[in-house]
C-alpha cells in the first residue's frame, strides 16, 4: 500500500528533478514508478549525457543513482524525518548499457536502526533483462 | 619526474572536461595539479552545480570524482593502454564541504596487476585542510 | 532441483570443515541446509568460539562466513571448476547475534562472467528472525 | 610519542591474544610492533592455521584482521572510551602470502567523529615487501 508519506515523497522527487540547479539535475530524466513504505523504484532512458567515453552507461551515474535513490527511499519510511548523511556507498558494476537502452533503479531500506540505516540498490537493464550494478549505501539518521 | 605518458594524460584530462558533453562534462570545473606516473592530483572549487539539497558537496558528485580521477591516475601508468572496466567501487564520506570552498582529488595506483587494478582516491577540503572522502576502485584491465 | 555439481560441493563441504587443519577449522560447526545451482544455504548455533569481547558473534567470524559461503556458493556453479581469487569483500553490521542464537548464511551468485564473479551474502539471525549482516564478494575466476 | 592510554591498548591486546576463549584467539601469535594515539602496528609469521586450501594466507583471516586491529587502533585514542560497533568493513585483496613469511598489519584512525569512526587499514607482506590488502572499518561510537 502506498502510504500518504510514500505519495509525498514520489511528488517530491518528481518536482526536484525537474527544477533543481543542483548536482541532482542530472536525475532529471529519472522517473518515479512506485514509491512505497522505505521503497522506491525509478526508471529511465539512458541518453547522451549519460555515457562514458566508451558509449556505455557511466559508472559515476550509476553511483549518483544508487546515492540518490536509496536517499529517497529512506525518506520514504513512515517515521523518518531526516535525508540523513552518508557514511559508505559502495557498488558491484556487473553489465553494461548503451544509450537508447531503459534502465530501472530499485533502492530498499534493508534497516532502520535509531542511529544508522542500511539501504540496498539494484540497477537493472530492462531492455535486456540484466543485472547492472549493486550496491549498498549506510546513511546517519540520528541528527 | 612527470612522463610523458602523464603529461600526454593531463593534456587528454583538460581537453575531454572541456569538450565532452556525455556525463564527464560535470567535471568541467576540475583542473589538473600534477600527473605522475599511475597518479593524478586535480583541484577545483566548489559551485552551486556541485551541491545536494543541504548546501554542501553531493555525495554522488564526490563518487563520480573517485571514479573518473582514478580512472585518468590508471591510465597515467606507463605501460596502460585501457581505461578499463569497473568492478568495485567503495567510498567513506568523513566530512562536508560548502560552495566556494577549494577541494582536491587524488588518485594513486595502489597495485597493477596483469588483469586487475587496485586504486584508491583522497578527496580533501583545501580550505579547511580536512578529509572529505576515502575511496577505492578496482578495475578489470585484462582486455 | 539439486545438481550433481552441487551435491558434490555440498559434501566437499561437510568433509572439510569436519578435518581442515588450516583457517576454515573455524567452520566446523556450520552445516550444510541445501546447496543447489551457484547457492549455498548454511546453518550454525553461536558457541562461545564465535564471540567478540562484548559477548556478541564476532564482525570478523561474519567475515569469514561472508568469505567462505560465498566461495562454496560459486563452486556450486555447473560450469565453475574453480575456487577463484578474492578481489573485493564488503559487509554490513546491522544487528548483534549472542551466545546459543541459530544463524544462517545464504550465499548466491549474482553474476558469473568469463572473469569475474560477483557473490552476494546474507546472514540471518534465525532465533530472532533478524537480518545480521549483508555482503559482497567479487573473485577473479578467470585463472 | 606512546601516551599512556596507547601503552595500556598495547598491553591489553598482549593480554587478551593470549588468554582469549573467544574469535579473537585466532589472532594470538599477532604481535604488537608499535602503539600510538589512534594507530596500532602489529606483526605476525603466517602459520598453517592462517591458510586456505590453495596453501595462501587466508581472505576470512585477513578480514578478521582488518577488523580487530583497527579497532585496537580506535580503542588507543586518547578520548575514546569504547570498541565501538561495526558498521561497514570493506577489503581489497592485491597479493598473496604463504607460510613461514612474515605479515604485518597498519591500522590508523582516520576520523575520530562524535558518533562516527573511520579507520584505514593496510596488511603487508614484509617478507616480500609487498601490499596484500587495503580496507577500511566504519564504527559506531556515540553509545
Amino acid at each position: 500500500m502506498t502510504s500518504n508519506k510514500a505519495a509525498k515523497v514520489a511528488e517530491l522527487f518528481t518536482k526536484t528533478m525537474a527544477t533543481t540547479r543542483c548536482f541532482d539535475q542530472n536525475l532529471r530524466k529519472v522517473k518515479v514508478v512506485c514509491c512505497t513504505n522505505g521503497k522506491l523504484l525509478t526508471e529511465f532512458q539512458v541518453g547522451p549525457e549519460h555515457l562514458n567515453q566508451r558509449g556505455t552507461l557511466h559508472g559515476g551515474f550509476i553511483a549518483h543513482l544508487v546515492d540518490a535513490i536509496s536517499t529517497y527511499a529512506l525518506t520514504a519510511n513512515e517515521t523518518v524525518e531526516t535525508r540523513g548523511v552518508s557514511i559508505d556507498l559502495s557498488i558491484s558494476y556487473l553489465n553494461a548499457a548503451r544509450e537508447g537502452e531503459h534502465v530501472e533503479v530499485e533502492a530498499i531500506t534493508k534497516k532502520l536502526g535509531k542511529k544508522i540505516a542500511f539501504l540496498e540498490v539494484e540497477v537493472r537493464n530492462k531492455t535486456k533483462n540484466q543485472l547492472l550494478a549493486i550496491g549498498r549505501h549506510t546513511k546517519y539518521i540520528g541528527v
